[in-house]
């Protein structure tokens, strides 16, 4: 008797066809992925209409991706998947700083710049001076970590989502710790955007009743030899969004006081400790 | 206590946020749907890497796809989900035709063609006369049926797959029952041929030690007025993959047996009365 597709077993029979010589991690996944997937299906009787939404809604998400737009992060990240990626492969033991969702907006290749220097290069925006130390979980100054931060500009939008508008390298550079294990540079104080949503993430989040407001944050990724690397925000605190993150990123120990002090080298001071766990 | 996000409780505060003014079945859908996501990463512990390669291939996937290509479908095909949609969407009662996958070859607007005719413009391949009824469930003729019939030529290729290279329609044709409900077209013996398999299903495929072949089938899309559409496949008896479609298509009652006639006009005969539901 051939076992011929059926209702009930057809993610048993999926899976039954995976071969002998895959590898044991991609079976699992798979596996694991076909059961979910069939499961889902089943439990809500997907229509073929709907079937038929979603093959339009993944194909329009792939074909408005570009060097510069990346719609599949921007859909796992406002379905929770990022944030649910990151906790799984980053749980963290009491006093480490903790990480949220790396985010579509990262460039490779930021140049490093000396302490103390502004990464805002167009001149807009309310100044805001950045300090801190990166500590070890002893509290311990690291030195040689290298400190790689990028922000939206006045505007809330990156130098890449305005090529030929904004400087290249607007608001980021890349800050190395001395022995003293400190920092500081000078940028703007961050402001709240909406993830792009001219495609199919935007028309999702509108469909569901959700905005696609970000609270204001700087990026941070933290590298030092023997450490594990923290990829964070930090975000500042009392904004509109820090409740409804379109992207769920807010943890409350990132929420970071800006404190006013009207120097004349720049308005605001917002200060944090990143303390790094070992290898 | 702001309900930031966490690990364990993830799916159900990314449902937290759908608005009130969501429809019902939207939010059911998504609901499940995250429900069912968040279990599968947690399930696998889903590494970073894997994550990164997940949202590589999916964009791969969109940006493969074309007006002749359809990779999300080819995706959801060898997944099973096509079949297992089509299975929750006819269920059907005992005696009626039963349906499998539409596939990614069907185009709308084929001519209508006389009973008798062929299908077959490009003159390669085995003649073969397909024939039958179009019946209700009490065995009386059904007049006025559409038989929309679609199959690849002897290479293995449906005309969408090689423009310039076929004619166009070429094994394609819409026929029409008269009042016995008989239908009558040659076209060729269809071959097996591999789903188009240089891209990302593919590679999935290839990864899961599984073959891209199907079995060599004729496409039908059976309408009338007053009767649910039928949309199935005769599959040719006796070729090597039925047990092992890519796309999990073959059902026992589709294998039809291709009878060798050797007559001047077809080398081959099947017959096979298609049995419709009324609405
Ligand atoms: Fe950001
Ligand atoms: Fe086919």
């Amino acid at each position: 008797m051939i076992d011929y597709f059926t209702e009930d077993r057809s993610a048993e029979q999926v899976n039954g066809r995976i071969g002998p010589a895959t590898s044991p991690r991609l079976a699992h996944v798979m596996t694991s992925l076909v059961n979910h997937l069939h499961a889902f299906i089943k439990d809500v009787e997907l229509t073929e209409e709907e079937w038929a939404a979603a093959i339009s809604f993944l194909t329009r998400s792939g074909q408005i991706c570009s060097d510069t737009r990346q719609e599949f992060i921007l859909l796992s990240d406002i379905l929770g998947v990022s944030m649910l990626v990151d906790a799984i492969n980053h749980r963290q033991p009491e006093g480490a700083t903790e990480t949220t969702v790396f985010g579509p907006f990262h460039v490779d290749g930021a140049p490093e710049r000396q302490m103390g220097d502004s990464i805002s290069l167009d001149g807009k925006g309310e100044t805001c001076l950045f300090e801190g130390r990166v500590l070890d979980l002893d509290g311990n100054p690291v030195e040689g970590a290298l400190i790689d931060v990028w922000s939206d500009n006045e505007d809330g939008f990156y130098d890449v989502q305005q090529p030929g508008v904004q400087p290249p390298f607007n608001n980021r550079g890349i800050f190395r710790t001395g022995a003293d294990g400190r920092y500081a540079f000078r940028g703007i104080r961050p402001v709240s955007y909406p993830i792009p949503h001219d495609g199919p993430a935007g028309q999702l989040l509108k469909a569901l009743g959700r905005h696609p407001w970000r609270p204001a944050h700087m990026h941070f990724m933290v590298t030092a030899p023997g450490y594990r690397r923290v990829i964070t925000h930090l975000f500042v605190s009392g904004d509109p969004y820090l409740e409804s993150d379109a992207v769920f990123g807010v943890k409350a120990s990132l929420i970071t006081p800006f404190e006013r002090v009207d120097r004349d080298s720049e308005t605001w001071r917002a200060a944090y400790d990143f303390v790094l766990q070992a290898e």
